[in-house]
């Protein structure tokens, strides 16, 4: 079946966006890249602190509530309707829920060729680029490095500890059919 | 008919953000929020500079092309199936083929509550703001603040040239049914 | 004496930034641009987040260290010798301390041209922007509004309650000597 | 003699950036940071799109006027005098003309302990970067990686090629005396 859909599920600052960016440049034609990132910037402000929304723990954990999840439920339906419509997509996600978080996005996408992707990247290596980006909540890399694979399945790893965005890229690149 | 999508068109730098969180901070319940900034970060970078996506000529026109339109309309169907999924979305849209944008999003927004508002901002003014923002191409909120209405049918305007982010927000927020 | 440094000062949301870049726009010559922001950037990230830097309490109250304060000092030197080099610079500020604040700058700037500008906004609109923006803790427009004028002097006070960035601009450039 | 300013050299997407953010965590005390975007970002937006400014040229060759060399003299003198009031300071930057470059610094750090840091990164892999980035001009990367070396003197150099942000930043901070 022709990949419609790549989903590359990762820890916050395993690297996931540079592949993102890579991929859409090195995939013939062009394909559409969103992400929790997106899902996250459409939330209300009051949800991004607390309230039904999103929390982070001083440890870098990251709570998320019921009206979180409803709107996300609406958003992974809006992707799939975008495929449905012809859009080849790259979604970046972060499965705080692990299996859980995947059969939510199978569910939606089926019927669709998709490919799973783990962006994989060694805790203490995550952590240090969490630092170089000045962005994050300190903590979250290492919080969600091993919990977001838990129980979840891949058509294809990648490891960004020791490989590049672009290399990471090409391999999976290479496995859209 | 229950609101469930506000639709807001307006030129460049006519403060449709501003009233989209404020929107977010007033409305009962959460509201998601995309605009044409949300589509146009998904697309590949290639396509934000020209190969058959936006280009930005020096007067501030903005052109798009075939694949730009195919994409949109996959983009369009996306924010559709989120409201069929029962989310509320508010869209922060660019008319720049005004009626014909407006039909777009029409047909796809078909069966569901909707409300259309125009925001309106003196080119002058948007041109200045425009200025003081200092992250837009020069001479986009001129070239689009008449152009993005030609044609548009609104339930509701707005009008920045002198009313604020919250303001507008608020008279929106009244006729949300 | 001819103008050399120009100092807004005004609360957060008072909408500085924004005539600043206007000012670059409408004076003749390249005026730098520097602020409290640029500064506080410059911070190590565990400054910016307390530990003896910066605090922001639940109501938007600022609280700052002395080491933030040392190195302030020498900021506030580097922008002068800046001037004394030849530059003509544009500085926005927020005067937590007031008459305080002021006397550091004024002292550091002393045999320069220096034209103080008040930017007044009433602290229910500032607020209202600060919301608009999406970007900002909630509160410090309001805890600033009054706050960072007190004992400060001017040689002109703008108010962008009723006026653009773009006119406040125009009224501060007339008094450039 | 103490080092007090750390000059960190090298092309767009050699990783300065993210050094500079690790080393503000991992030297001992609180270190301001500043650089070449920071001096940008200070000037008019007309001048960073040409006029006497900066200008990108379609393969990513950058050229600057003789009115930004004056302000970045300036700039450069400011720098100077942040560390003259005791201020510890790493200066992320672009030698566009080599030893030049390095000779302006030098002239007005003189007198202080500076350590001179050459960050290097492979063409290929610093224009992968680019790319993932997806926020600089294209080119940029393969322009400057061998450029702002040429004439350069280091005290110590650092290849991100195969190492992390932080490696290379405890590496720095080893040699902080």
């Amino acid at each position: 079946m022709t990949t419609q859909v790549i989903v590359l599920n990762g820890g916050s600052s395993s690297g996931k966006s540079g592949i993102v960016r890579c991929l859409q440049a090195v995939l013939p034609g062009a394909w559409l890249a969103f992400g929790t990132d997106t899902f996250v910037d459409a939330l209300p402000a009051s949800m991004r602190a607390g309230d039904g929304g999103i929390e982070f723990a001083a440890d870098g954990e990251v709570v998320v509530g019921a009206e979180f999840r409803e709107l996300e439920a609406a958003w992974i339906e809006g992707i799939a309707a975008m495929a449905r419509a012809g859009a080849r997509v790259v979604v970046d996600e972060v499965f705080l829920g692990g299996a859980d978080s995947q059969a939510r996005w199978r569910k939606a996408l089926d019927g669709f060729g998709v490919l799973w992707v783990g962006v994989r990247c060694d805790a203490a290596v995550a952590t240090g680029r969490e630092v170089a980006r000045g962005d994050r909540v300190a903590g979250m890399a290492a919080a969600q490095a091993e919990l977001v694979h838990q129980g979840v399945t891949y058509d294809l790893e990648v490891d960004t500890t020791h490989a590049e965005s672009m290399e990471c890229a090409r391999i999976i690149a290479a496995h859209v059919g």
